[in-house]
This record gives C-alpha cells, sequence and structure tokens, in this order.
C-alpha cells in the first residue's frame, strides 16, 4: 500500500521546524539545509515544498497570520464589546508558549523585511491588517456608546497597535520585567481610558 | 612625522560603518571583515579594536545610548514640564535619519539578543534605563501637579514606553503609513490623556 501523505500536515510540519530554528538560533539561520534537518526529514523532500530561505520565512510567518486568524475566528462576538476587544488583543500579545512562539517570528519577520524586500510585501500586509482590526475595534467601541463619539479611530487604532506592538517587544525581550499579568493590567487601564467614563460601569 | 591618530575618532568610524552594514544588510551580516570593508580599513588595523562580531555588536548598541545621552544632556529642563517630556521622546523617536539610524539598530540589537546571550545583558540594560526615564518624566508630571496624584506611576511607564516602542516598530517598518507628523501627534494626543484634563490649558 503507498504512504499516504498530508501535504498540507507536511507543511506545517515544516513550518514548525522553522519556527523553532528562527527561535532558537535566530531568522539567519533558517535554510533549507538547517530546516530539513530540525524536521527530521531530507533536503531533497523539504525542496518540493521549499526551494529558498525567503520561501520559508515568508511561510513562517503567514503560518502565525493563519493561526492568529483562525483563533480570532473562533471567539465570541455576540456579548459585550469591551470583553470582546480584550479578548481579540489576547490572541495577539505573547502570553503562552503558542503566541510567544508567534510573537517572535512576526518581530523576527518584521526586522528582516527592513533588508530583504522580498519579504516586504507580506510585513506590509501584516501592519495593515493589524491597523484595519484596530480600526474595527475602535469603531465597535464607539457605535455601542461605550467610547466617545468624537473619538479620532485613525488615532486611537495606530496608538493601540503601537502600545501592543511595543508590549510584545518588552515582553519577549525582558519577560523578567513585563510578565503576562504585567501586560493584561496595561492593555486593560488603556481600554479604561478609551471608554467613556460614564460608561466604564456598565 | 608620526602619524597622529585619535583613537576614540577612529571608533567611532568603526560604529558608523557598523550602523550602515546593518542597516543595509541586517545585523547578521556585521563582521571583523564587513565592517572593515565598509570603513575602508583593514582587518588587521579593526581587530586592534574588536576581535568578534559580539563587540562589534555590543559597541554599536552603546554608541546609540551614548548619542541619545548626549542629546538628552543638551535638552533645557527648566521649562515647562509637558514640554520636556515631549522633547524627551522626540529623542528617543527616528524623527531624523540620525534617529532613524539608531532606532533601526536598537531594534534588531534587541530581537538579536533573543539568541545571542552575549548581547543579553546590555538589552536588559537598555530596557531598564529607558524605563527609568519613564518613570521620572511621569513623577515629574504628577510632582508638577499637571497629572492625577492618584496615577499608578510604574504602569504609565510602562504604557508610555511601549507607546513609544511601538511606534519605532511601525516607523521604521511601515514608513508610508506611520509618517513623522503621525508619531509626534499620537505621542501628544497621549500626553494630553495623562494630564489632569483640568491643567491642560496651561
Amino acid at each position: 500500500m503507498p504512504k499516504i501523505v498530508d501535504h498540507e500536515e507536511r507543511r506545517q510540519e515544516i513550518g514548525e521546524a522553522a519556527w523553532r530554528v528562527i527561535r532558537r538560533d535566530g531568522l539567519e539561520a533558517v535554510s533549507v539545509r538547517s530546516v530539513a534537518r530540525e524536521a527530521g526529514t531530507s533536503m531533497g523532500s523539504l525542496r518540493h515544498y521549499f526551494t529558498s530561505q525567503s520561501e520559508l520565512l515568508a511561510f513562517s510567518m503567514r503560518m502565525v497570520v493563519e493561526r492568529v486568524t483562525a483563533r480570532l475566528g473562533t471567539l465570541d462576538l455576540s456579548g459585550d464589546p469591551r470583553r470582546h476587544i480584550q479578548a481579540v488583543i489576547a490572541e495577539l500579545l505573547p502570553l503562552d508558549n503558542e503566541r510567544r512562539a508567534e510573537s517572535e517570528v512576526w518581530l523576527s519577520f518584521t526586522i528582516r523585511a527592513l533588508v530583504d524586500p522580498a519579504l516586504r510585501e507580506l510585513s506590509d500586509e501584516v501592519y495593515d491588517s493589524l491597523n484595519g482590526l484596530m480600526r474595527q475595534l475602535i469603531e465597535a467601541l464607539v457605535n455601542h456608546n461605550l467610547a466617545a463619539s468624537d473619538l479620532d479611530i485613525e488615532l486611537e487604532a495606530e496608538r493601540l497597535q503601537a502600545l501592543m506592538d511595543g508590549l510584545v517587544v518588552h515582553a519577549v525581550s525582558r519577560p523578567q520585567r513585563v510578565s503576562d499579568g504585567w501586560m493584561s493590567e496595561v492593555v486593560s487601564h488603556h481600554l479604561d481610558d478609551l471608554l467613556d467614563s460614564s460608561r466604564t460601569r456598565l
């Protein structure tokens, strides 16, 4: 009987192997050779899926986007918008080992894209789609009368995104100072500020 | 007559050459060989100052710290604390080519320190000294009765530092979206929020 190979599962395994190389040795250590070794497969077999470092890096980043998007898709959006926004942000912060891996891959990828034109478009896409998500969250607060109607949505979206991304930088680079609980507290305080004070006790 | 060599000037030139390599090719491209070539000197001559990649990277980062510290030292702190805090933050954001170079070196260095234990201590020091600076700024606002006396100083320091570092990530990776003016506007709005509303028109 021929061996049944689930190609999508195989790609995910290779992507996870690339993540491990990035987290242990840095993004520049990713190569068809190093990822094949990490995944316990041959270079020939890996080349069936990826032929260059840039392809491996782009796939590693897309895997971050796909997993975050999948988790966001399972959130229950029917309840209180304040709880909803906090749940969305929690999926984007390095609050457990899986999200920490995603954060480190995202950050390494973003910095690498500064000097690798092949990664630039995807890096821009990631910023833009997160910015769009932030706007939606802020708009929802305004539409539910939880935030002031004269809120500058574009500005608040950038402020929230910058706060989150800065917390990600701190949590992965200085975890002794910026713990999971501390990150959540800072975000929660920021949301309190965003909400109309007369409505915060709803 | 023997050639007079200013050693400190020479080190600065080498550091600037390392910055150019980091910004053009990424931090992993830094080596005694590549920096010697970039500085237009011999490897033997460069080894007089630096013998390894880690030493070159640490010096490049220390040069960022020294230059920012020198600029902060020239600020006039006698006036309005609100203007003072804004001037300090402006020195830390990539608002011109020099500060953009510093931001890119800082960011690359911080990410590299995740996988290079030799850089970890310096990376932690940089976070801690910036965090101390943020606390001082927030405390000054409280002491001058410009901010509420029940402000959580530790939390506001982390929030301001995260906002700034997130803006740095965005400005270097997505400059088409996060311009100099946009960064300044977001920071200014954040400071407005921090200040006691009754005092904002001082």
